[in-house]
């Protein structure tokens, strides 16, 4: 019962997190301020890179920074690493030894421009490349399909956003609001029960697509991937935009969609699009959201609190996503501990 | 048979692009060096996008620039724009009308860095909006699914990073390889009846994954959409190293695996990968290659030309790739010209 048990470590972890490191990220958001910094060059691999997909929204949102995703294969591979001049290279990974990750941070190092490590293994090869190092502390993670680690990497993003933009002189305390993050991560747990019946339904559902968009277009991808790493699901992420330029055909009546719609900016739009699938074309639509119009319109809902913020609450909604891809899982008969294939550490080059 | 009649085109579109655009491109490469460019900051959707996904490991490669996939939504729904200070801030579409890409574009213009636009329009709002324009002319596009836009669109891409080389200073006659192309895409062509015949095994797949890396990370995207597009065949595109960091657990005995693995610097890492999936795992293998060792490997084999070269081989690799979505459609009896819930140009917000 390893992966349950993580899943359910997560609001400890948060906390943890918010009492441990709040001033190391803060002298680190300090430091940066020496670099002339344009933008984000993030090296990550699997739900790592998902975390990293949250930077990419939300530094972008409230810290003006564009991120670049590398592309790890031109600096191992081809040996032709493009040029890093004015970027943060951020590594995000739990193990922090995937060969490729660490070869592009050791670049990075080498042109030396500014590079910052987010790793649960401080100790680690991509830690040690590192100029600045950030632990999530979520504590040893067993189960091959990561989740507390993910919400930790998630936190350190959001508690690092914060940290740049008090640097910058925003007054917003964006800090109370991270306050609460555990308490919403519990509620969300709390739906236990409520999604290990849900999970029932889907026990001969084959593929689907995972719908999210701005900050949560890195839930849809995480959401996804446990999909597919725990339950052998050909599971499709895309934001609701990329995803009706094309991928819409694949949809027909009775076609899953697993979406991950909470308030915000982005809602209407998301709303708009699902309303059309589910009542021109009949899918099936499974929602993760805190506004009644869209958990009315799905077949299953899995409702979140009403007062959670946008900006966090990739925290939140992954974590029905979690307990949706345990409990179908357990329901398929597969092993929610050691996926097949898989390894906790996958060395890439 | 208008979809099959624009995949034959190409050879033809992309002679007239070598032929009337190159001093024009060369020129926009000459203007470029005003600016100090850092980064590319890139704006797309659909299969433009996959083309911008060419333009980051090409121009990353040659031409030492990051590049970063744009967020539209932190500028449409959020009005949260980040800061493009030293970009290069590229739109690429076939009709230049998404008011989303043109809204990055618009804010671009604002914040006064460069804007290009890559459009089989230029007429359209994005083009009109760009400071450099460079048109594809690949002529009147009617199929829903892209296929003559896109390797157009990989050709401007080709020909300004060999122009900016050039006017880097780099002496390797790229050019002399960029005139190879239309014969090379011809060659692609010619297995037309054999791709015809193998498409009859693929009746009943309902999911497949689709594998590239480096430069032909985009015609593992490309392929993955048309199958989706056309076919409705859920395809998810990986590169082989993301593959391995988990999704590699929904592979069971039969499942279909795509890969497009012409010669070159990350053929040895995805042939590694592929022999394992065969001997090990028991994968279907569908290979479009120009290497023995992976066609012999593999249950169903599309051969390309052995002298083709690694950073131009996406040009060809996806041909075989759309006729094989073409004719699998057909083997399906679906509409090849109008794919359910599309329409040709897709306007999102």
């Amino acid at each position: 019962m390893s992966l349950k048990s993580e899943i359910f470590e997560q609001p400890a972890v948060l906390a943890r997190l918010l009492e441990n490191q709040k001033e190391r990220i803060r002298a680190i958001a300090v430091a940066l301020r020496d670099y002339d910094i344009r933008y984000l060059f993030l090296v990550a691999r699997g739900t790592s890179d998902n975390a990293g997909l949250y930077a990419k929204y939300l530094w972008g949102a409230f810290n003006r920074l564009p991120t670049a995703l590398a592309t790890p294969s031109l600096f191992s591979l081809y040996g032709k690493p493009p040029s890093l001049k004015n970027a943060l290279v951020l590594g995000i990974s739990q193990s922090g030894q995937s060969p490729d990750i660490v070869q592009v941070m050791a670049e990075a190092q080498r042109q030396g421009v500014p590079t910052l490590a987010i790793v649960n293994a401080p100790q680690s090869p991509l830690a040690q490349m590192a100029q600045f190092v950030i632990d999530v502390e979520a504590g040893p993670e067993l189960a091959v399909a990561a989740t507390k680690s993910y919400t930790a990497q998630l936190m350190v993003i959001a508690m690092l956003s914060a940290a740049m933009s008090e640097m910058a002189g925003d007054t917003e305390d964006r800090w109370a609001d991270l306050e609460r993050v555990p308490a919403l991560v519990q509620q969300a747990l709390d739906l236990d029960p409520v999604i290990a019946r849900a999970a029932e339904r889907y026990r001969y559902m084959e593929q689907c697509v995972v719908l999210g968009r701005g900050y949560n277009y890195a839930t849809a991808f995480e959401w996804s991937l446990k999909m597919k790493e725990l339950a052998y699901i050909i599971a499709a992420p895309y934001s609701s935009a990329d995803f009706q330029h094309g991928p819409v055909a694949v949809v027909s009546q009775g076609f899953p969609v697993l979406a991950v719609v909470p308030n915000g900016a982005v809602f209407a739009d998301m709303f708009a699009l699902l309303k059309d699938l589910v009542t021109k074309q009949g899918v099936e639509l499974l929602a993760i959201s805190n506004r009644d119009e869209v958990l009315s319109l799905a077949h299953t809902a899995f409702r979140l609190p009403s007062s959670m913020s946008e900006w966090l609450s990739p925290l939140a909604t992954i974590v029905p996503g979690q307990l949706f891809s345990y409990y179908l899982t357990r329901a398929k008969g597969y092993d929610t501990e050691a996926p097949r294939g898989l390894h906790k550490v996958t060395l890439t080059h």
